[in-house]
């Protein structure tokens, strides 16, 4: 039997969506980071648009914060900012494969004092999380080789391990580690973590505190990822998403723009259960906070569409192993159209109807497009 | 200090590559099998090709078998007959795939009288090896869905695992249980095992005699494959291989025909503490025992190549940081010729100085046509 | 402005899908084809099952033929019996891939004599499609090789071209021959028609009646359908579908399980200006003819979401360079639950409102299992 | 019949290549650019590290140069400064990326304004050619589009071709115009010129000084770049190539270093009618100038090996239909140790006997570092 409407419309008005403070600033690819007017000159300004987007969604009450990105001289001050708008700090990311003493990796660098350097930094970022009432460091990694030979790829990963280990062992109560995956990009021979099994393998050595972080676009061409989720959740070690889309590599592009059948299947996958969710995205040529408030909007309907699942149907089609009929319930839950349902659910919580619509309507971009100017010296992000 | 070249040749006359009966068969692709003259009758002709492929190249002792196509009355007669031909038997290999039954999958079928049959084969492959004295059960699972919601992913998994708990429980000393994965085909959704991470933990929750078995066509496009040897062999989860070449997906070509540079880095990954290396291939338009004579030429020469490496060198410069370095020491093994060196080793334990030509001057390949005749019926292999 | 429901439900009535033959007949892979109960056992019973698809779905009345899987005595007989199943004869597909001769190619083989009997074959085509009513060749070449060095690749284009030649110098009036190209499978290494380009290069030079048929799983990961279909739209060569969806390789799913955004997205680009429509799967673990309703229906509803694409909003955006304002126009139609309208069409044109229920409801397949048995010998299709 | 000796080091020494100015500089990801001590400040310092590459592999006489990122006062005096060092200057690359107005293209662009623009900087770059003696424009188009819909597809390839007429029509005698193709990055939905059919399509309308580029790391994974060639070569249409090996995506890695078997198959195909040999790498992590001259030898010795491929046996092979005999022929002349021979050539020219052993030998890095310090500040290159 399929869920009743308000119990639907329940469970959707409890997702819950971390928008990045880094997807409010300048972003691009190697060939050209091309800026745009009104972008946030501190974090503060960054978490103005976090509001905004959960203003427009009633979804999104979390913004992730990246460092030193984010930095500000008064932490308590960024929090209270954030409660002030209604948001709460989501996870925190530490910075480990900018500074130039990382060229050849951080926690896995052949130079000890390269690793001490990262070691140092993550556990300033545990302190920061402390500060701020966040729950979790959200680490990426970006150490990898370029050429075959170039490091002994076992003892890589013993670095690797030996440094987490120390970061591991500073998290206070109610502080967990996710670790992320990618399979290349900035490596281009061997990423040190390539894949969830190399990401689990650390979290099973480290402790229960830690689990995997899966982003969308950090998989080889053809992963199954809903498969993947099943295998993490059912062992314990789902720690959360980095929700975006990609045709091709780690395009970063928005969230079920280009398989939004994927993004559905996934959420088929985790039921009602969901792990942290937040958006890792790269604006490089749309309109940021549009971008973010249509990604929050994809997610909720791909969420709303899962709830509509007939779960007893497809169990007994399963059982009964009747591939299309099984198939087919869930593309009956796929085909319908939730955007009022989603629109119900939004305004109930105080969100718009229309978010995207309402955003358009609310001058809130020419707004601040005059308060922070088109000139404002690039701050923060992937702006090199 | 690289190895001396006596060092070099004590460590490659110590290879040993088990070649699969099905390679000597005809085999094709779902469009078409196209058979060839001269094709082996039975296993115990099979054997007889397989031991032509040892004779030319002295480093293929080993035979592996798969059942049911390799079935014979006695057992007994085939492990003799193997052992008169300076063979042994390697691994064992069941067939999970073939018979109707398995149209949605064996040991993860949601019918529980089809797990028992598919555990009911394993076990007797378990007593087949007894008999032929083989001490491994090979086994590659074509289990898997091809459409969302065909079926509960973390059911089948379980399924999956609960069978195969069985079927280790009956393993006797001597015997380890070795796990394939493969991304895609037959099943084109989810693949129950599909990739190392997956293989790796089931290994974990049955126990140290189950192994990762790593099959150079069983990845999707781009993997970095002596990374994964890397990882397991550190974990001391490494079963062994299956060898081939691929360009697009589970092309089953000759090993080393498409980028020998990756085959050697693999072997520069194992260093001289090699796993089970089996030849899995599909001859589907080139002569067979000349395919398979070429395939353990071209493996030895990439672990001469390997041997060849400066070990200090590279790990000196690993330990620098230098780059380009590191990877030069790689690059002048690779670069060397080691025809010659392969042609002593091979000469000096019975085999040819150029195994292919021999092969085409020795008229073996004329007599089996003459006796085996061009239009014998077809009797194993992937020739539907 | 978009177009008014009626103008929608007008030109969603004139789609017009052929499905193939061989759908209807068992399919699997090289590991195995599993025999479904039912299947038809020759080519007039294959027409009775694409003219059940037809009733059902009101837009399939074309089923496209194989030779020699279709061969019949009486082509005249074939003809009448579709006629009075309310269907006519879509294109015809000649088969260069099965016989033995073909092991190195067809068109493109090294040998003359081979390539004079795949010539022959060609011309034998064209004179069953003018007796059949046909107005097009629809060729797949399987043509290539499995190793570097193998044959001469520019050799083989001029032999592909040369072949190609005298098959179209024979067309009559009112016949085209549509080319097809696939990346890779049956060969490995090089396809001689492996994308579009290269068959694109062919047409131009055989003449205005070639045109290049795209098959939706014949492209490398990655590749943009659409963007493809654009091109040869613009230079008057698009020719025609092969419709199916793959996550992987050429995994011949049902068209739209894997990705219904792509599918809609190629209609978006196609307008209503349709060429050709044919389905081109393989369905090895689900019910062929629900298999092949399910496939109509999801045509049926990735058209109408296309016709409901507001283009002047489209445009209007475009030329602002509104990124997130034209990609909108897209996903509010694609978002739409486009079920009653299609059942409305389809009712209309003396269809089923839900064309998988009523399937299921009819009793045709119980019906037909009693008829043509479960164990009817192999008659057609990749049932090797 | 071999070519003898003689022939090869004959043909071998006729071998140049073009090292790119832009490939001295500081290059990244968009994730970092990590500066590198002695980088070149300006376009004379560029041409002065060419030449040390040149003068070291004996191989690399002339020079592609970028621009705005060449830019100089005095193009004479830029001229000069190469002849004196010894060089001449080869492509000249336009930059219709990096500037804020190409958000959302350059040539294709939606704004009349903005095409204009990239139209302008053309035949600048025609201007500039003239007057640096270049024989082409080497054109790589960064234009495509990011979300389905955002842009009309056939609308921009026609705007693209409107644009290029212009600068063809511009072209003096004896400057060509070379036309790349990349199937994404830095659009990540559609590039207008994703393919090597698409780029062609270009040529055969512009006219016949146009041809098409082929850059290694600009094709989906899986393409067979050889049989691009071969296509290309016999419609006269291949106007060269940017060498550089990839794993994963558009990676720049050095040319030869993951796959170098497919960098020889290319040269087989090939032949010694050699077009247009340009590197395009990014040297992100490495040493740059030794990573240059590294691909400068992997190059020589990838031709050198084809030079030695048996044409007659390899003819023989495939009229015979001999799969593995062709393939053995090439295998043969891979396997050689050509650094001898490549010795010698270089020797014999003016080279160094191991160029990267010479390079490391000379002090030329340490006096660049000397004298253009480490802190240089950073004027050209992807280093934002």
């Amino acid at each position: 039997m399929a869920r009743t409407s308000a119990e639907v419309e329940q469970e959707l008005a409890r997702l819950e969506v971390e928008t990045p403070s880094w997807g409010y600033g300048d972003s691009g690819t190697r060939f050209a980071t091309f800026p745009q007017a009104g972008r946030p000159r501190d974090a503060f300004e960054r978490i103005d648009d976090a509001a905004e987007v959960h203003r427009l969604t009633a979804a999104a009450p979390a913004v992730a914060l990246h460092f030193p990105w984010d930095r500000v001289e008064d932490l308590g001050s960024l929090r209270r900012h954030a409660e002030s708008r209604g948001l709460r700090i989501g996870a925190v990311n530490p910075n480990l494969f900018q500074a130039a003493e990382y060229k050849l990796g951080s926690v896995a660098n052949p130079d000890p004092a390269v690793r001490a350097r990262a070691v140092a930094h993550l556990l300033e970022c545990v302190e920061i999380a402390t500060e701020l009432g966040s729950t979790a460091q959200s680490l990426w990694l970006a150490d990898g080789t370029n050429y075959a030979g170039q490091d002994d790829l076992r003892a890589r990963r013993e670095r690797l391990l030996e440094s987490l280990t120390e970061v591991y062992a500073a998290l206070p109560p109610g502080q967990e580690l996710l670790l992320e995956y990618k399979p290349f990009e900035p490596a281009f021979y061997a990423t040190d973590l390539a894949d969830w099994g190399s990401a689990l393998l650390c979290c099973q050595k480290l402790g229960e505190k830690a689990a995997v972080l899966v982003d969308f676009g950090h998989h080889l061409l053809g992963a199954n990822i809903e498969q993947i989720v099943a295998i993490l959740a059912a062992e314990g070690r789902l720690g959360g998403f980095h929700f975006n889309n990609r045709k091709y590599a780690d395009d970063d592009l928005i969230v079920g723009s280009v398989n939004p059948f994927e993004l559905f299947s996934v959420f088929v996958e985790l039921g009602t259960d969901l792990p942290r969710l937040t958006i890792d995205q790269a604006h490089n040529v749309e309109a940021k906070i549009e971008a973010m408030t249509l990604s929050v909007v994809n997610i909720q309907e791909a969420f709303a569409k899962a709830l509509l699942v007939d779960r007893e149907a497809l169990a007994a089609a399963q059982a009964e192993g009747d591939v299309l009929g099984a198939h087919e319930v869930l593309l009956e839950a796929f085909r319908a159209d939730v955007r009022e349902l989603c629109a119900r659910v939004r305004e109930a919580a105080g969100g718009a109807a229309d978010p995207v619509a309402a955003l358009r309507e609310s001058g809130y971009v020419e707004r601040i497009v005059r308060e922070r100017g088109a000139a404002a010296p690039v701050s923060a992000g992937w702006n090199a």
